[in-house]
C-alpha cells in the first residue's frame, strides 16, 4: 500500500528523456573536474544513451517498485555497467534532479506552446483577412451596441492571444537556470562545475541558494498561472463560437469535422468541441489552486510534498495543448455568414451612436446630442422602422442640425468607415491591426 | 434594492484620483484638437481640479444614488461649471474610463509594493548579515539534513522575494497601455490624439483594439497571479517562523512588539502576525480563483460582470501590503538564538554526509562511502553518542582510510566551511549571495 | 502597524449582538453554579442588556484598539459595573466565546437565507404558473433540441432551489452545536454547566472535544460549499436570462428597474442585475477556496489564523444575500414574449424526436425510425419548409408507416402534450410539479 | 483531432459496469411495459451480461473511436445480437444514462468511503484508548498552553472523522434519485415506468424534472465539497504527524514501514506517506474548484461541458480513497513516546491555568487570580525553575491563599485529572468520549 502510495514512476516516467539528458551533463562534468575518472564518465554516459535508445524502442518499461524514473534509469545504468553506475549519484540528489528534469521538461513544452500559440493566431488572422469587411453587431452586455467589422472583434482575441504569447517569452527566461548542483540542500564540498553543466544543457543562469534551487516551484506555479489566463482567453472564444452557432444569433456554421451531429436532426449541429474547450478551462483554473495549495506554508527546504506539482502541471500541460490544436484547426474552418451577420447589424438602431457623433460635430454638446437622438430612435421604434427610414422633415423637426448627408451615417457600412481613432473598428485600422499582428508573428518568440 | 445591488461607488470611491487625472488629460486633449473649444477645456480642467482639492479636503463625499466614482465626478463637475462639464464625456465612455482608472491606480500600487518588497529584502539581509556565520540543522521533510547556514536558509527567501521583484517589473511593463480612446467598444468618428493623453499620463502604448482596451482585464489577473505567488512565498516563511518559536524549536524569539503574550502565562508568546500572515494567503488566493472565475466564457465586449474585479483586486492589494509592511518590520527586529541553532546542528548526525563526502574524495565509490557511513552512524547512535565521538579506531575498522583529519570535517562549522559548490551554505558563498542581492537591490525597479 | 494588522473589530463587529447573548448566558450559568454569585450574575447580565441598547442606540461604537469585538464589549462591561465584570471571562476563553458567536449569528442568517430562498422560488413558481402552458425551444448544447414548456424550463431551477434549501436544513442541524465550555482548549476544573447555556441559546447539543470545539471550522466552509452551489444555480439561471433578453433571442423584456438603459439608445436594456448576479458567483468561489486554504495543514487547536473566516464568511453572505434578494424581486417581474418563444419553437424541426416516436410507436426500431425521419428532416431543410409542411405523400416516401395522425404531433404543442414520462414537460407534469413545489414550500424549513 | 479531443471513453471506460447495470434494468423495464418485446429485452439482458463477462474476464476492451463508455457497449451489443440491440435506446439517451450510471458509480464509491473512515476511526480510537493516561502538552498558536491527554488530542481527529461520516450519510441521500426517463431534455411520449427502474437499481426517488435530471451536476459539487472537508481534516492530521516526527517534538516514531530512510542516515526517518497525505488535499480542493468553475453560468439542459465532470470526480476519488487507506494503515502503527510527551507537558507551565482556577476556586475574581499567577511564572522563569518548584512561602507572598494542595495541581496529570467540564481533556471525559465514538462507529451507516 505505501510503495503504490509513494510512487511517482506512474506519471513522472515521461521525464525519462530529460532525466537523461540531464545525467549525461552531470556525468561529462564530473569527468573533466576529475571527481570520476574520464573512463568512468565515458561508460556511463554510453551506457544512459543505451537506456535511451532502448526506451524508444520499446525494450525498457518502468517498474513500480523502483518509486521514480531517477531510481529506475539508475537501477537500469548499474545493470548495465556495473556498479560504476553507482558513481553518477555522486554530488547529486533526486532533490536537485528532479528540479532539473523538470524544467527541462517544461521547456520543451513552452517550445511546443509557442508554436501552436502561433497557428491558433495564424487560423484567426486568416479568418479575420477574409472578414475585414464584414459588419456585424459589436455588443455590450451581450445587447447590440454599435456596429463593428468582423475582423476587428476577431482580432481583439487576435491581441490577447498576442499577450500570451509574450507572456510566454517571459516564462522561458524565468525557467532558465539550472537548479543541479545544490545536491540535497546545501549545495557539496567536491569541486563540481554547476556552470559546464548549464553551458551543455543551454541554462544562461546556475541557481544562487542551494536550499532554494531543491524547494523552489515558482515555475510551476508561473506557467499555471500562464496557463489558466489563456485558458481564460479560450473560454471566452469557444463561448462565443457556441453563442453565434446558436440558431438565435446564426452567425456562424461549424464545419462538420468540428461539431457532432443527431441521427434524427441532420440540421443539428452541436458545437461539442467549442465546448470542451470551455469547459477545460476548469481543470486548468483546478491545477494553478492545486499548485497553491500544495506550496502554501512549506517549510524549507524539499518536502514529499513537492512530487506533486507533477500530476498537476503535466494534466494543465495536456489539457491546454489538445484544445489549443483544435481551436488552430476549428478557427480556419469557421464557415461565417455575413448576410446574417449584416442584417443583425442593420437592425436595433445601433448606429445611434453615430448619429450622435454627426451632431456632435456640427457643435450639438455631447449631452444634448444624446437626448435629440434618443428621441429619434424611440419614433423610429414606435413606427417599427429602422433609424434611416425616418425623413428629413421628422428629424430636423427634432433638431435643425441635421441636414441630408446624415443617412451617410447610419448605415453599419458607414458607421464602421467613419471610425477614424486608433485602434477602433474602422477599415483601415483593421487593416492595420492586421499588418501588426503578422509583423509581431514573425518575430522570434 | 437595485440601486444598492448596482452601486459600486461604496468601493470604487479609491479610485478618485485617478478618475480625476484621467479626466484632465481626457479634457485637454479635446481641448487641443478642437473637439471642444480650449476654454471649455480649461473650464473643465480647473472644475476637475477644484473637485480633488475638495474632496482631499473632505468637503466632497460620494453618493450612492450617483452609482459610481465616475457619475459621482461627472455630477461634481456639472454642478460646479455647468453644462459644459457633460462635454467631459465626448469621445469616451465609462468602459474605457474605467478600465484607465483601474491602471492608474494599479500602477501607483504597483510602486508602493516594489518599495515594500524592497523594505522587505532589506530586513531579511540585515538578518543575514547578522547570521552569516551561524550553523544550524538544513531541513529536508522538516528532518535534520545537513548544517547550513541560518544566513542560508534567510537568503533561499531572499532569491524568493528578489524573483517577485523582478516579476513586479514585468507587471508594470504589461500595465503600459492606455486603453482610453476605445469609447464604449468601437472607437470613434471624432479626431481624438489617444497619445496626447498617454503622453500625459506616462504610458508608453496604446491600445491595439478597442473591444480588447473595454474587455480586457488580463493586467489584473496577471496581478493576482503575481500576488498570489508572493503570498505564497510569505507563508512559507511565516510558517517557519511559527515553528522556530515554538518551545520545541526555540530557534527564534518573538520581539515582544509582535507577539501577543497571555495575563496568565507571562513566558508565552504567540506568533499572531506570523500566523496572520500565513492564514491571509487564503485571501488572496482567493482573489485570484474570484477573478478568473469571473472572466470564464464571458463574450465579448464590456459586461457588467466586469465591475467585480474591483472588490477582488483591492481586497488583495489591501491584505498584500498590509502583510508586506508587517513582516518588512517584523523581520530586522527577531532575536535568534544562535546556541540553540548550533546545539540542534551538532545533534542527530547531520554530517553524515560530510564523512561520506570525505571518504569519496579518498576514493571510494560514492554508494559505498553511503554505506560505510550509515554502519558508523549506528554505532554511534547505538552508543548514544555523537558521530564525532567514535574513535579513530572504531571508524577504521568500518573502513580503514579514516585518518585523524575526518575530525575537522564533523562539526557543523566545519561542515559548512567545506562546502564549495556555488550557492552552497559555505562562508564564501553566503557572502557572495549578500553582495549579489545588495547589488540587485541597488537596480532600479 | 501590528495592531492595525491584527486588529480584527473593524469586521468582526457585527458580532456583537450574539457577542452579549452569549455572555447572558454565560453568566447566567455561572451565577447558577455558584462560579460566581447571583448578585454578580445579576450586575453582569444587566450591563451586558444596557451596552446591548447603548449599541442600537449608537451611543457606543467600537474601538481598534480594543482589538475585537470580545474585548470591546468586555471594557464597556468593566467600565460600567466596575471589576466584577471582569468575571465573565471566568471558565471562557475569547476561542470558544468566538466559536459561539459565529455559530450564533450563522444561525440567524441562516434563517434569513431560508426566508430569502422561499422567497425566489415563490417568484419562480409565479412565473411558471403563467407560463404553464408557454412551449418554447428546450436546449441541449444551446442547440434548439425538442420543445418544452417555459413552466418547465423555469421549474427545472425550482428543483435546484430546492435542493438548496433543503441542504440549508441540514446546514442549521450541523450547526447546532454548542462549542463554550471548552476554555482555551482543554475545559475546565470548574463546575460549569454547558448544557444549561445551550438550552437558553437553543442549542441541541454540546460539544463533545474541548480541542476540537475551538479549531473546529467544519461549519464555516460548509455554509460557503452551500452557498458556492446556490451561486453556482444562480449563475446559471443569470446567463440565461442574460441570453434570453439579447435581441437575437428576443425571448423576454427584462423590467425597466432591473436593467440599465442608454441616454442614446432607448431600445436598450443592459441585463446589469443578472450579469452582476453571474459575476458575484466568483465572490463566493473565491471564499470557498480561501476558507480551505486557510485550514489546509492547521494544526490544532486554536491558532490565530482562524480569525480569516471572518471576512471570508461575511463577505459571502452579504453577496450572496443581495443577490438572492434582487432575484426574488426580478423574476416575478419578467415579461416573457409568449408569441416569440413559439415562433422559436416552431422553427428548426425540432419536433423531430416526436415524429420518430411516432414511427416506434408503430413498430419501427428506434434506430431505423431515426434514419427516416432524418431523412425527412433532410428533404424539409432543402425544401425551405417546415417538417410538418412535407406531404403525407412524401413521408410515405420514406416510410409507409406515416399517417395522417402524425400531423397532430408535429407541433409544439402537440409535442409537449405527447409527452407522457414522469417528470417530462407535458402540461399535466408541469402541474404536477407546480403543486409538488408549492406544497414543500408550505413545509416547515 | 477532433476525435481525440472529444472522446471520453479513455476515463469513462471505468463506468462499464453502472452502464450495463442500469441498461438491463432499462432493458426489463421496455419489456414489461410493452415498448419492445419481452423477448427481445430477454436477449438484450442476456447479451449485456455477456458483455460483462467478457469485459471482466479481458476479452473486451474498449475501442477510442467508439467515443465513449455508453457507445462502446451498445455496439458490442449489436454486434452480438443485431440490430435489435438498437432498441435499447429506446426512450433513453446519453444525456440521462450518464448521469444514472456516475450516480451508480458514486453510490458505488460512497460504501467503500464508508468502511475506509470506518477503519480510520477504528485505527484512531485504538491509539487513542492505548493513550487515554498519557499526558501532553495541548497547543493553541503551537505554543504549550495547557496539558491535555494524548488521546484527547487523538479523538479530536475522532470527531472530525465522525462529522465526515455523517456527512457522507447526507450525501448517499441525496445522491438517491434516478434520473433517467429524462431522455435528451424533455421526457418522452412512450409508456415508460421510471419507478420500476428505480427500484430495480435501489433508488427510491426519480427525478420530478426531466431538464433538471440531465443539467444536474450538484451531486458530483457536493461530493467534491464532502471530500474537500475530509482532505483538509486529513492534511491537519499529516501536518501534526510530521510536526511530532521531527527531532526537535520527538512525540513520534514514525513506523519503518511508514518513512522513507536514508542510505546516508539511518536515524533519518521522512515522513513521505504524511508529507503526500498533507499535499494530496490539493488535488481535492483542485478538482473542486475545477468542477465549480466548469458549471458557472452554464445554460440549461446538457451541455457538453459536463462531460468534464468525470475527470475531476475520478481524481478526486482515487486520491482521497488511497489517503485514506494509507492513512488507516498508519494511524494504528504510530509508536508514540509518552515520556517525551510528559516531559514536554512538564516543562514550561503549561499548569499555570490550573493554578489560576486553584485560586479562583478559593474566591479570587478571575482577572486578578490571572496576574498572581503570572507573578508567580515570572519569579519560577527568573530562577529557572519549573512552577512546582516555588516553595508555598515564595507562593503565600504572592497571595496568601495558597496552601499546601496547591501542589497537588501543578503536574501534568493532576492538571487533566482536575478538568471537569463535558468534553474536557480528563481521563473521565475521554473514557466517555471513546466510548461514544466506539458506538457511533456500530451504527448503520
Amino acid at each position: 500500500v505505501v510503495e503504490q502510495f509513494t510512487e511517482s514512476v506512474s506519471f513522472d516516467w515521461r521525464l525519462w528523456p530529460y532525466d537523461i539528458q540531464g545525467s549525461i551533463a552531470h556525468a561529462r562534468m564530473l569527468g573533466r573536474q576529475g571527481i570520476i575518472t574520464r573512463e568512468e564518465a565515458r561508460k556511463i554516459i554510453q551506457g544512459l544513451k543505451e537506456i535511451a535508445r532502448d526506451i524508444r524502442a520499446g525494450r525498457l518499461a518502468p517498474r513500480a517498485e523502483l518509486e521514480d524514473v531517477h531510481m529506475n534509469i539508475e537501477a537500469a545504468l548499474v545493470e548495465r555497467i556495473g556498479p560504476v553506475g553507482g558513481k553518477l549519484h555522486t554530488a547529486r540528489s533526486r532533490n536537485d534532479q528532479v528540479a532539473l528534469d523538470l524544467r527541462l521538461y517544461l521547456r520543451d513544452e513552452l517550445e511546443g506552446f509557442t508554436a501552436l500559440l502561433k497557428g491558433l493566431l495564424q487560423g484567426l488572422l486568416q479568418q479575420a483577412q477574409m472578414h475585414r469587411h464584414t459588419p456585424m453587431p459589436g455588443y455590450t452586455h451581450l445587447q447590440r451596441a454599435q456596429p463593428v467589422l468582423l475582423a476587428h472583434h476577431l482580432l481583439a482575441y487576435g491581441w490577447m492571444f498576442l499577450r500570451d504569447l509574450e507572456r510566454l517569452r517571459l516564462l522561458k527566461e524565468r525557467l532558465d537556470v539550472l537548479p543541479l548542483g545544490a545536491c540535497a540542500l546545501a549545495g557539496t564540498s567536491l569541486p563540481i562545475e554547476p556552470r559546464q553543466v548549464a553551458q551543455e544543457l543551454g541554462f544562461s543562469r546556475v541557481s544562487e541558494n542551494s536550499m532554494d534551487a531543491v524547494s523552489d516551484r515558482d515555475f510551476v506555479v508561473e506557467f499555471l498561472c500562464w496557463a489558466s489566463i489563456l485558458a481564460m482567453h479560450l473560454s471566452r472564444l469557444a463561448e462565443e463560437l457556441v453563442l453565434w452557432s446558436t440558431q438565435e444569433f446564426g452567425f456562424l456554421e461549424l464545419p462538420d469535422a468540428f461539431a457532432t451531429g443527431s441521427s434524427i436532426m441532420p440540421q443539428k449541429k452541436n458545437p461539442d468541441v467549442a465546448e470542451l474547450v470551455r469547459a477545460r478551462t476548469a481543470r486548468v483554473y483546478g491545477a494553478l489552486m492545486g499548485a497553491l495549495t500544495m506550496l502554501k506554508a512549506l517549510p524549507l527546504s524539499y518536502n514529499r510534498d513537492l512530487q506533486e506539482d507533477k500530476p498537476l502541471l503535466f494534466d494543465a500541460v495536456d489539457t491546454l495543448k489538445a484544445s489549443l490544436q483544435v481551436m488552430a484547426q476549428m478557427l480556419p474552418a469557421l464557415k461565417f455568414r455575413p448576410e446574417r451577420l449584416l442584417q443583425a447589424a442593420q437592425e436595433d438602431y445601433s448606429t445611434a451612436t453615430d448619429m450622435a457623433e454627426y451632431l456632435a460635430e456640427r457643435g450639438l454638446p455631447f449631452r444634448e446630442a444624446h437626448k435629440v437622438v434618443g428621441q429619434a430612435v424611440l419614433k423610429a421604434l414606435r413606427a417599427g422602422k429602422p433609424l434611416q427610414a425616418l425623413t428629413l422633415k421628422e428629424l430636423k423637426a427634432l433638431c435643425p442640425l441635421f441636414e441630408q448627408d446624415v443617412y451617410q451615417r447610419l448605415s453599419p457600412q458607414a458607421s464602421v468607415r467613419a471610425k477614424r481613432s486608433r485602434g477602433s473598428s474602422s477599415p483601415q485600422e483593421v487593416a492595420r491591426q492586421l499588418r501588426a499582428l503578422r509583423q509581431a508573428l514573425r518575430r522570434k518568440w
